[in-house]
């Protein structure tokens, strides 16, 4: 059976979801796949009393120098040390996964380019929407069609405080807080809350819908933190919910976008998106509406992207 | 630039949707791609002024021995002779792509032993739920998952009829005739109405999600031909709504599947899929829900499947 070994940055959330997933159903994916798929080295402390100490590195050079490393995951997060590392995996002929929204989003060109140049995969579907596998579908059976537009709940940490607060009438700060409590966000949310998460999501989907990179900054932007509670129950009583949304869309030829929280009518589908639940919806010329809908977040969710573009290059070898 | 020749048999809806896609789009798909794709031949009788007359034939085999034909792309419908004509070409060394669920289910154990023995891909994602990427989710990214469960509305004709019960207080006769008229529904609908087509649909479901090839004749099926307008007026009064559901579940290591009617209330996702609308939820043991929305019928919907798949060759060269 053909060996592929894989190099893990960062055995946390994501990471760690990614290891589990490769143990767990390993001998699934032997069978799918035709691969052994082994994790050979991890970036990073050890901190985890089930996994093989000699697994564990503080030294990038020596998964970079090692040629038997086929693959490297890339779930460190942040925009450095995480995108220098991919740049540098890729130089050496080795794929590349990744997680990471943030890197992915303002390395785009360089990502793209390493990954032509070196005649080896880039892959990134756990960059967006966690567990749901829409940067495959757009990438793959969806590629023959024009794209026309994108409008989705990409951050699952909004959603889950919106949600909250529109159900249990609770004010920005207490949803937070009470989020916080349950281990539902994380300890600093700045990247959720602005708006910035789901800005870095929607680069990625314009940079592939429609072929430009607008770095994510320069995307018009509105968070959540000026909610109130009167915001919502307005809305409640217009039989409306608002959300965080994420949109792009083609008007005159001119690429428009934003991320901004909207009121959302009872005849929209992401109405009964609630909760860490994400959606997206991308509208094409041939297939017309196709609408995503799952979980956003979560160790195994977003292992599972990683894990499966992992199984991917195992399966087409390394195009 | 990398030239792909294709074959598409049979110019009708489906195949005649995937010329127009593949010409429309062809400096996209050349772009996207970096292959030039172009229809070579057709098997089947001219019937359109704008197809140029020599690339028909009305003999088999100008397609299968003609050595610059990379793939093929049936769209013939019906078992016979389409799954000859797919093996044969798998024996010549060319890829196949199809849209016919019935011959996918039927022949799943002689066109995969096909596609493995000649070491060419077989790729049938338009065979189910038209254009929505619902096979290539489950066969890609997806497939680190052990999958639980799926369930859904996976044929557009009968959920057009039962959205028009529900909706106009019609009787299925009523609904049935109004639908032949707008040319909604075919001539013959019985493969639809009796749950048939449903049935091949999730014999090739399970056969992907569980490995097991289970004839749709022994499906457990139940048509919509009974239902009356009290049926749905009884749904109707306690908000709910009657689907056909296609389901299959694990269940003490059992697989368990039907094809059914079945009530379904407002909180089920399943709820808001009307008219010609399909849906497929998807429950894995790591990415958990999946939900996938969109048109499951229509010619330039399941062609953007069929002219995804033929690009999915293009991109992989053929494994």
């Amino acid at each position: 059976m053909k060996k592929i070994n894989a190099a893990i940055l960062g055995l946390g959330v994501v990471g760690g979801g990614t290891y589990d997933i490769l143990k767990t159903n390993k001998a699934l994916i032997s069978e799918r796949t035709g691969c052994d798929i082994e994790v050979k080295r991890i970036f990073g402390r050890r901190h985890r009393d089930d996994v093989p100490e000699e697994l564990f590195t503080l030294d990038y050079e020596d998964i970079l120098n090692d040629p038997e490393i086929d693959v490297v995951a890339e779930t460190l997060g942040g925009i450095e040390p995480a995108l220098s590392f991919m740049v540098r995996a890729m130089n050496k002929g080795k794929h590349v996964v990744t997680a990471n929204k943030a890197a992915v989003a303002s390395g785009w060109d360089v990502l793209n380019s390493a990954s032509r140049k070196n005649g080896v995969q880039f892959l990134y579907e756990a960059s967006v929407c966690g567990g749901m596998p829409v940067i495959s579908a757009i990438r793959g059976n969806l590629s023959a069609n024009r794209f026309l537009e994108v409008r989705g709940i990409i951050n699952s940490t909004t959603n889950y405080i919106l949600s909250k607060m529109a159900r249990e009438d609770k004010s920005y700060e207490e949803a937070l807080r009470d989020a916080q409590v349950m281990g539902t966000v994380e300890r600093d949310p700045s990247s959720d809350v602005s708006g910035m998460d789901s800005a870095n999501k929607l680069c990625i989907l314009m940079a592939l819908l429609f072929g430009k990179h607008i770095p994510p900054e320069d995307i018009p932007r509105k968070g959540i933190t000026d909610l109130t509670r009167e915001d919502m129950a307005e809305a409640g009583a217009d039989d409306q919910v608002i959300k965080l949304v994420a949109r792009a869309w083609l008007e005159d030829g001119e690429l428009r976008c934003y991320v901004r929280p909207e009121r959302i009518g009872k005849d929209d589908p992401l109405f009964l998106v609630s909760d860490e639940k994400n959606a997206l919806i991308v509208n094409s010329d041939m297939s017309g509406i196709n609408m995503f809908y799952g979980n956003g977040a979560g160790s195994l969710v977003t292992g599972s992207a990683v894990a499966g573009d992992i199984l991917t290059i195992a399966l087409t070898g390394g195009r």
